[in-house]
């Protein structure tokens, strides 16, 4: 009666279009990282049309491989309440890099019900009476989910570093503790896909005049404060730098997304969620009823 | 200086095509309720195109409009975190009545930024030890978001009155309970839109049968236990002509979309949502700031 247990065909999940492997040509090397020295902001490795104008098609034939990966990762958790496959996506980068672009653009290419969006802002009163890692825990996707963090616990040897928000000591030991945590998750059944999106402070500074455009459409993205992170640039690079360095185990990989064309930031980031899907072997998943008997029911209802 | 402040251009909100208002047609009329009787499941009113083949462009026509008028809402609560703008959209529908596809479809639509998602399942034990909108409070959207619940506190009215799962005297208070609650989150700043998802019997068999196809790409949609609602169709009928007629207050009303057709049900739904939205005269909010000195501060950075 097996074949009665209804296995689906093994139907393969949708192909990514083109051979090569993104993420290990985004990935960051191991060693020591000097920001902008190693990483060209500008670069488009691997983007299969000629630039800008390609960007809509190449979406178009990203979306439906993306959306297929996700539903199969969906289905699977719906049906198996056991399953812990999830995934975790973790973008960081200085303002205007494009944390939000990249949500609209390349999250907005899956099925809503599957993602879960968590964007970390300064921390509350009450989150400041826990440990550093209290909020994010509580904000990690459950099963079947993809799990977007915009900013994340790398605010906290970023900002925390820079500005001083914690004694060095306590900065220190939070880069091991971060590596224990992401192991802790990826042992929970997450893939952890982090995104540093790379922007130059020349771009920065062009984005941050366009918000200040007239006609003011943009003028609510704006905040003055933003000057002051602008500022401590240097420093920034550094901790970015030394996060690079440090926290870029395997488990739980640094990818360098180059950020300064905002069509191939969407499009890397897009392909590298769905190369991380793509790694999971996700299909669809079988009944656990019998079909046939299910089919004459149906049928006579 | 006042022009100094930056006041926005009042750049009007993307126009709705056509000039009907959607939800004038598909509200649901005050009095008593046979929903067989009343409304016609495979009805399109004022779809603009001749049919299914129409849908795509109908929806790439509605995207940028629903897309733009949410970026306002957003924006809004962006800037003034006292703004409490939001929506809520309660999805209500029997199975494969397409809450799923609505969300995926609909609400695919817009930045996933701006959405936030809630699925209703049955309580757990810890939702029963409280009142049943206990949870409910819980799932409400922040401000500038916009809520979608999948399901949601009919459940106490739908299947714990076919079901008898609370006295008859506790749901019979439940309605008005409702009514004082949801007039309570309007008078918190949300608009309320609740849309009952109205699919025929025999549409209902389809597409289970469909779930049931060779291949297998859809079993996971699939629950024997359907059927067992499925059976209890006219109980199921009489409960929502019970919530169509005791909970359609003006400040949180009632919308019936026919949903035998996937493509109508799922534009109707984006159609009402920006019909809401562009009711609520959302515009750029101007800035806090001193555009002029702002712009100067850049330039020197």
């Amino acid at each position: 009666m097996a074949h009665h247990r209804g296995p689906t065909k093994g139907k393969p999940a949708p192909e990514l279009p083109g051979t090569f492997t993104l993420g290990e040509i985004l990935r960051c090397p191991p060693g020591p990282v000097d920001v902008e020295r190693d990483f060209d902001p500008a670069a488009t490795p691997h983007f299969p049309g000629k630039g800008k104008d390609d960007a809509p098609v190449e979406y178009a034939r990203m979306q439906p491989v993306l959306d297929g990966l996700q539903e199969r990762l969906y289905a699977h958790s719906f049906t198996h309440p056991d399953s812990a496959q999830r995934v975790l996506l973790v973008l960081q980068g200085m303002d205007t890099s494009g944390k939000g672009g990249v949500i609209r653009h390349a999250i907005g290419m899956i099925n809503p019900q599957g993602v879960s969006i968590h964007a970390f802002k300064a921390p509350t009163a009450e989150e400041l009476r826990h440990d550093f890692l209290w909020r994010v825990r509580r904000a990690l996707p459950g099963p079947g989910q993809i799990g977007i963090f915009d900013r994340s616990h790398y605010e906290d040897v970023l900002i925390g570093r820079v500005d001083h928000l914690a004694a060095p000591d306590e900065i220190e030991a939070r880069y091991d503790r971060i590596n224990a945590f992401e192991r802790e998750v990826v042992a929970g059944g997450a893939r952890v896909i982090k995104c540093f999106l790379n922007v130059s402070k020349d771009a920065q500074k062009a984005r941050l005049a366009a918000r200040l455009a007239p006609g003011g459409v943009k003028y609510w993205k704006y905040n003055p404060s933003d000057l002051a992170s602008r500022a401590k640039w240097d420093d920034y690079m550094a901790a970015y730098g030394v996060v690079l360095e440090r926290c870029n185990q395997d488990e739980a990989p640094w990818y360098v997304i180059p950020a300064d064309r905002k069509w191939y930031r969407n499009w890397a980031v897009a392909r590298l969620l769905a190369e991380a899907l793509a790694g999971m072997n996700l299909t669809w998943p079988p009944a656990d009823f019998d079909v046939e008997a299910e089919r004459a029911r149906v049928a006579q209802s």
